[in-house]
């Protein structure tokens, strides 16, 4: 059994970056009517912000995600997540542009959530923890964003529930957008999703170790249950063809199967590699609030059932893009929100992107998928004077 | 935590239908290179053989089936998987046809698997049982045509894993099959039905109560990881398009999202029930048995790598069909097998029925479907004589 995960609470308090900490006299209203407070919010930021402070690219991460976009992450080592996309000379070129990206409200990467201390018993919050929701994320980006002086985003970009915080951004504050870029998103979660979210709830609940919630305070980690969700997930993140291409039935080490339940195939190995490596640095209480969050995301909803009421006189620049195997954020998807941009006549440009790597195509090398975002960028960047 | 299944050793003791014990002197060899004796195997008639054993139909259940197609199920009290197919007439008319279902070899009903005694110990085999291959559920299905005298069926007929079988009856039995319809199936499990069937075995392997396979001794059982594994596998049975339908976005009994971890949504609600009434009828062993059965199916691998010499100069007509939102086996694993069947000049015939009900279409009303499955039957039927 595996031991507790490396993103403790002890290395969590070191982490590198900016943490906007906010206190007990500033409490944030959620939407689930709770209040919040005292409480931290981590964030990274790559460039430099301008004399005018117009050139903000805020980056919403997706479920698994974090701050760390760019350069050797401080708990895992790996590269950043969107290694590819945020750099010198990328889309998101720091040359240009100062790129921040904020640590979810409810993660385990700096910002307070279920795994943090509850200050009312001096123990983890567990299940003590209110549930948020996407639009309660936002709330606490906001705070970093005024913290900073940004009177506007020049952009707000981001993948999966990343573009959905994006569509709640352009939503609730249209006027401190300039452009708005959700990608493989929906403006609401599906049946299908919230199903494969519930199997990772009740694979993480139905690990012992879970203890109701209380693992920290028990010193266990529910690591089987944590990985099996992450496993489940996986896949969703993939393609058929994806798969079939990186692994068939290729089987991993060996000239024939053994005829038991070893990893006889190396797609198998491949998803137990995911799953173990994952419960390293990911909290399981973070998990089942973060998923919460997404499931419980409807945009409509919130404008009184109609998805155009949430857009209409915006004046956010938007540009959509979805990936052709994505089958967790499929392109219906994205063109329900182009039809409600269209119907408020909303500046919108929609791509859909070739390609054969599911959901995750937007963390991978897509060239036509970065070329989108640079010329996107580019010509936000004229019409806003940042060329110059 | 729930209990023992209601299908313990001693309901499967007294369960209805036939039952064909091989004794010890009749060793089964298996693909890997055990031999199983003593065994059992239990299966269910419908219908008449007449006088000429020519109008027996075989059918062949999927991973969680059972010989009990319809009428009520003597474990569950509901009605058989097949009630809409099979009986007076219905496309497997019974007034017509001897319609034969055997339980899988590995399986939980009554045909000998890892929850049955092991004669070698007196305790029940758990991950001692021998790992079968689809191959070996039909060596162990025509002992049972032998036994019954049936030197040819008439017709090899079942979806899914059913139909793995179909087709491994077709390619190593040739002459004693008339007709073959391997419905909504592939000729080699697909990297991604492997990787949804490995986070399946890891859910029953994450469970401290499955004990190593030996729950059974310890007087435990792995429900939750049993439920946990049926419920990621019941999302793949269906569409994304038929969720959306029937559950969309509804709450469960509630006028508004609770901000908590209860089932909120109906399609939550809907999967903690499958996945719970399943555990009381089906063993995590067998579960883990069959699912690597389907796993190793490549019917092509056992010829030489090459699917047509699956099926060269073969006698044998085939009806195949799929469904146009399976995605767990969608068309083009069907398309792939009639490319076969047509490179040596086959009998077959092939239909895609539009459904928007997934994977599950061929056991629910698909009135397309039925009459499909009637008109190759009455065809086959005309040739073969047995409509006079």
């Amino acid at each position: 059994m595996a031991g507790l995960p490396r993103n403790s609470a002890e290395v969590r308090a070191h982490l590198p970056g900016g943490r906007l900490a906010v206190g007990e006299d500033r409490p944030m209203r959620l939407d689930c009517g709770l209040e919040l407070a005292p409480f931290a919010i981590a964030y990274q930021t790559y460039g430099r912000l301008n004399r005018e402070r117009s050139n903000a690219i805020l980056v919403c991460h997706a479920l698994t995600g974090d701050q760390y976009l760019a350069g050797a992450h401080p708990v895992t080592g790996k590269p950043g997540w969107w290694e590819a996309v945020v750099g010198p000379g990328l889309p998101l070129d720091t040359n240009r542009y100062f790129v921040l990206c904020v640590n979810v409200l409810g993660g385990c990467m700096g910002t307070t959530g279920p795994s943090d201390i509850d200050p009312a018993t001096g123990r983890p919050y567990g299940l003590a923890f209110p549930v948020i929701t996407v639009a309660d994320m936002v709330r606490a980006q906001k705070l970093v964003i005024d913290h900073l002086g940004i009177e506007r985003l020049f952009c707000v970009i981001g993948g999966s529930m990343g573009g959905m915080q994006v569509l709640q951004w352009a939503a609730s504050h249209p006027s401190q957008v300039f452009a708005a870029v959700p990608i493989a998103c929906a403006a609401r979660h599906s049946a299908q999703n919230i199903a494969f979210h519930e199997v990772g709830r009740q694979a993480i609940m139905a690990d012992p170790d879970w203890c109701g919630g209380d693992y920290a305070v028990q010193g266990k980690n529910p690591s089987r249950g944590l990985s099996v969700a992450r496993m489940a997930a996986h896949i969703t993140y993939l393609s058929e063809a994806a798969l079939h291409r990186k692994f068939g039935r290729n089987l991993q080490n060996r000239a024939r199967v053994t005829y038991g339940f070893d990893a006889d195939f190396q797609v198998e190995s491949y998803l137990r590699h995911q799953g173990s490596t994952f419960v390293d640095r990911f909290d399981a209480n973070s998990y089942l609030y973060i998923t919460r969050a997404m499931d419980y995301f409807d945009l409509a909803a919130e404008f009184g059932g109609q998805l155009v009421n949430a857009f209409r006189n915006t004046p956010v620049r938007f540009c959509l893009t979805s990936f052709t195997s994505d089958w967790l954020f499929p392109t219906h998807e994205s063109k329900a929100i182009v039809q409600a941009l269209n119907a408020v006549a909303a500046n919108v440009s929609f791509v859909e992107i070739e390609s054969d790597k599911g959901h995750d195509a937007f963390l991978l090398d897509e060239p036509e998928f970065h070329r989108t975002l640079s010329g996107f960028l580019q010509g936000s960047a004229e019409l806003i004077g940042l060329d110059r």
